[in-house]
Order: C-alpha cells, then sequence, then structure tokens
C-alpha cells in the first residue's frame, strides 16, 4: 500500500465553461481506517454534468462541494482492507467518495454489487442513477403510451439513450436529437430509434423536428434546454409531457442574461402540458423497483448501453470537461485502477 | 320585437394589442327560432383575456375565431319566446352565444340559472368559468398546503382574486401581484391577502417578492407570464407547484421575440417544481363538484367578488380591449339590456 495518493479538488468555481484551472491535484496521504471504516482502492470514477451545478455556490438540491476540499461522486471500490464488518478484501462495492485513489469509507456508505449480473461499471450507469433517471423521469412524469412520439435531446448519453429504449419497449415513436453523425448511427442502427436529428449539421432544426414528428410531440425528455428545447415546445401535443431532467446548455451561463430564450407559459396553456424538474433521489423509495426491472430488462437483451472509459485517475477533469463539449457516447467513466484480487 | 339588431364580428385577425379597428359592427336581422331553439335577449356579456388567442389563427385548444363572423363567449341571457320545451319566457340562462342582442339559441345548450342563490352576473364569474378556473387550477394543480406560500399574478382580476380567497380559505399565505395602488388596498384590505406588491410602482419586483415571501414560494398561480413570472421563478422552493393559467402579457406578442426571459429548465430542475397549464373545460366532468363548493362558500361569506360591469352593447370593444391594460377590477362583464319579465 503506498503511503501518498492524489486527489482531486475544487481550486475555485468555474466561471461559464468549467476549466483545468478550476481543479487541483493535491497529494494527501493514505488514510488509515478507523472503527467501522474500510479501506478501498477506486477502479472506476463517475462524472456527470450535475457536478456542474455543485461547483456553483447556489441553493440546490444538493449541498454545493467547498472550495479546496475534494470533489466527489459515484464511485466503483474494491475493498483492500480487512475489515471486521461486512465486507470483506476483494468486495467490489459502490458509493458517494471522494476524487481520490484510496479512501476510508464507512461500510454503512457502501454497497456490494454482483458483478455475476454485469461488469462493475454498469452500475455507475445502466444499472444505477443513470438508468434509474432514466426510468422514473420517463415512467413516472413521462408516461408515455402506445403509439406516441417521444422525443429526448441529449439522446445519445447515458440517461438518453435509456430513456429511449425503454419509450421503444412501451410502444412509443422515439425521435432522438444528438450531436454527431456517429452518435446519430449509433442512436438508429444500434437502438433502433424512429429517427435522429444532427443538431450540430441541421440547418433549420424547427423544420427537422417537424419532420420528424408528423403527429406533433407526446413526451418531450430534456437533457439539455436551451435552444433545442425550445424549438420542441413548438411541436408539443395536447397534454405533453416533458420530464426536465437536465439542461447542460445552461450549466455553464455566467448570468440569466445567458440563457434567454421565449417563454413557455403561452405554450402550456394552449397545449395543457406540464413540464416538471426532478432528481433520481426524489425517487429513493422505489430504486428497488427501478434497479430490478432495468436488470431484467438487461438480462432479456432489451436494453443496451454504452461507456465511454477514459483511462487513468489524472484524466479525470479531462473527461468531466468534456461532457460539455458531447464527447462522450453513453455513460462517461474513468478507470482508475484494476482490482487488485483477480477472479 | 325589433326586426333588426347589432352583431359584433371579427373584422381582422389583431397584430399585437387588439385595436377598434378588428372589430365590426354589422345590421343584421332578428333570427326566428327553429325546432328545438329558443329566442333568447342578452343581459350580459363575458369578455375574457383567453378570446384574445381565439383572434389568432393558430393551434389552440379551441377552435379560431372565423374571420367576418360573429364573436362569441359566455353570454346570460333572458328566454324571450314562447318554446314548446323546457324553457319558459322570463327563464333567465346562460350559453355560449354570438356578440348580439338576440340569439336564437337550441335548448340543449342553455342552462337556467338559480338567482335566488346568486345575481345573475355571477354565473359568468364567481359561479362560473373563472371561480371553477381558480378552484381546479388551485386544488387540482397548485395543491395548497397549510402554511405554505401562495403568490398570484394578476390578483385582482377575477380568477386571481378567487384563487387568494381559496388559498386563505386552505390556510396558505398569500401573496398578491397586482397593477394599482386601488387593487392592492383591495386585496390587503377587504380580501384579507398577507402581502400584494404593485408591480408597477416598485422599482425591484425581485426584490420585493423576496421580502414578501420570506419563506420562498410554494404554489404560483400564473396568469400573467412575462418578466413577473421571470421574477417569481427565482423563489421557487423544493416541489413548488405553477398552475399556469394565463398569459396576458404574452397574447399580444407578434412573435416569439417579443416574448423571451430567462429559460426555466435549470430552474425547474434545481427545485423539482412543476409547471402545468390548464384550461377549465379539462375539468368539465368536476364542474357540479366545483360549483357546488363555491356556492357553499359563497353562502358563508367566505368568498367575496368584485365585477367591473360596463353598460351598452357598443362598448364590448373597449371593455375587452380594457383587459389588457388591466383597467378591470374582478370581472369583466358587459351588460347589455335589463329583463323584460320582472321578478
Amino acid at each position: 500500500m503506498p503511503e501518498s495518493q492524489q486527489q482531486i479538488q475544487l481550486a475555485r468555481r468555474p466561471q461559464g465553461v468549467p476549466k483545468h484551472e478550476d481543479f487541483r491535484f493535491e497529494t494527501i496521504s493514505v488514510p488509515k481506517p478507523k472503527q467501522g471504516e474500510v479501506l478501498v482502492k477506486t477502479l472506476y470514477v463517475s462524472v456527470d454534468p450535475y457536478m456542474r451545478g455543485r461547483m456553483q455556490n447556489t441553493k440546490s438540491y444538493v449541498e454545493p462541494f467547498a472550495l479546496d476540499e475534494a470533489l466527489s461522486g459515484g464511485v466503483i471500490a474494491e475493498v483492500v482492507s480487512d475489515g471486521d464488518g461486512q465486507f470483506k478484501k476483494g468486495d467490489i462495492v459502490i458509493g458517494n467518495l471522494n476524487w481520490q485513489e484510496y479512501s476510508a469509507a464507512s461500510e454503512s456508505a457502501l454497497r456490494k454489487i454482483d458483478t455475476s449480473i454485469a461488469p462493475a461499471s454498469a452500475y455507475l450507469g445502466i444499472l444505477g442513477m443513470t438508468g434509474l433517471t432514466a426510468y422514473f423521469g420517463l415512467m413516472d412524469i413521462g408516461r408515455p403510451k402506445q403509439g406516441e412520439t417521444v422525443v429526448i435531446s441529449g439522446a445519445a448519453g447515458a440517461v438518453g439513450s435509456t430513456v429511449g429504449q425503454i419509450a421503444k419497449i412501451k410502444g412509443a415513436r422515439v425521435v432522438g436529437i444528438a450531436g454527431s453523425d456517429e452518435k446519430i448511427a449509433y442512436l438508429k442502427d444500434e437502438l433502433q430509434f424512429d429517427e435522429a436529428i444532427n443538431y450540430k449539421t441541421e440547418d433549420d432544426i424547427q423544420k427537422a423536428l417537424a419532420d420528424a414528428c408528423p403527429d406533433g410531440v407526446d413526451v418531450y425528455f430534456d437533457n439539455v434546454g436551451g435552444p433545442i428545447s425550445d424549438s420542441v415546445m413548438n411541436l408539443l401535443n395536447e397534454f405533453a409531457r416533458i420530464p426536465v431532467c437536465g439542461a447542460i446548455s445552461s450549466y455553464n451561463a455566467e448570468s440569466e442574461k445567458d440563457d434567454m430564450g421565449p417563454r413557455v407559459q403561452s405554450k402550456l396553456i394552449k397545449t395543457k402540458a406540464l413540464m416538471q424538474g426532478f432528481i433520481v433521489s426524489d425517487y429513493s423509495e422505489r430504486f428497488p423497483e427501478g434497479a430490478k426491472q432495468l436488470a431484467e430488462w438487461l438480462k432479456d437483451g432489451k436494453l443496451h448501453y454504452e461507456e465511454t472509459i477514459t483511462e487513468g485517475f489524472d484524466k479525470i477533469p479531462d473527461a468531466f470537461l468534456g461532457l460539455f463539449q458531447g464527447k462522450n457516447k453513453g455513460k462517461q467513466l474513468i478507470k482508475v485502477s484494476e482490482p487488485s484480487v483477480k477472479k
């Protein structure tokens, strides 16, 4: 076991688009686990767009990250100390942990995962918060019916691609919006979306959407906000439902002035539509239901998922910054190390 | 009975704020009722902001008004012919009728009203669509709880003033926004709103709202859209509910460019808030429930209402145009004639 390790801290609160200078690599000692803790080694780190919000010091659904302290998030780790509790050396666990190579973690904050169902990394994606976000946002707020049209922005992302597949399982017509020809091909050819629109190469996104949705839009699963959402809002059907999951195009706005668009009120009235913001933890009591259904669909081959796995602890900031340039296809993870205990 | 009468038609589709030139007074003959119809004389005409939307030729929840044909809406009328059906001369009825002095109306499209409960005009307001709009929007979408803060824009209007009183009955803290000192006094002194803000004289509406809502906003009943709503959206509490009832500030926008504001998506996500457009007819199956409750509250002295009654058929366009200048306090009606049969 090394004596020192790297930790990534928030060096300053980003202004607009986050930059490398907002992060600091600090050398710290490898902690000694106390009573009730185990030492774990980081295998995979998840980077997610919502973390941009936590870098701001504003009221939100989660506490902001503290300046000059470690960043943290979903992590898959290997237990490397022999605890006297529930975990033993070699167990693969999931938890919310600091961005560092080794952590002393309270056993109660870790959950063992079953890598016989799916690879460990899937528990940060399709079988974790990502899959559950897609499942509850679509099923509880979107409520797609057979034959309805479901539009998804950020469709090739980890959440979006899962939403589209669940909507297909439910018999809806699915239209995805994404930002590269490779992503469009993935949505249409691999995930069998009915239509997919490359917003970066379409001259007239409003017309492309209207063409792709001749019967209007019944559900709009919104991962991005911004001008794309402005366009979808013009195609809503009566009683449309809009789960508002992410607004990645707004996260880097420095003030309201950077995120102006056509107001939605008259559009909501005309269509009697519903828009609802949500965060997966609102559904924590129903996680077992969602996880069971996702695992079933995965086992039956009805759900596919992609991962973009970047290698190396030092690449975590790069991978995070890449989210805002749409570099990832599916879930963006960083592989930090291999398990020590081979199975 | 006269042989000819006046009818008001849509002469052209308004551009921006409606003008007198958009209306045409046409002399037409007084119709003869056919089988199943009765002749009725118009007593009161209701003018409502939503009618602005029907003057546009765009997809909405109701058919647009046709050019060069009669405008129409809620009307209280007196039966002046002896039908062979359910109505007799002197009955006071309500229906959706053309803006003209006499109509031959199908009996099935009329409903007799009981003027012993409230004056006839109340059936176009507190006991009619206005009251039901307030009731269902607040109770079904807003769902105010004891001690929560309910903010209402257009608070001195017919719907807004009813919403505030129902919210008080439900134990909420009520903050109204309106556009004159007279309206503010009415809200605070007569309707017992906890706070009321004059948006026309406040230098900083955002600060005034924050001061009036120290615990944030749990329900925002939105009658106006526009910059006022932009400000309220910055004060939402977790799981806030926003019934979107009207957007009077947007109805005269000539294009999306005239109705731009800060996007709502990131605000909805941060607070997990819900925005929902609605129209009272969505609740038509539950009208008896709402009407019964409103009549009970009215009888118990728990609901007060104001009417702005303009006299004279020729003043209908004036009264309609006045809605967009906030000239009315409470329900805007036009008294066209007195009943012929005195009771």
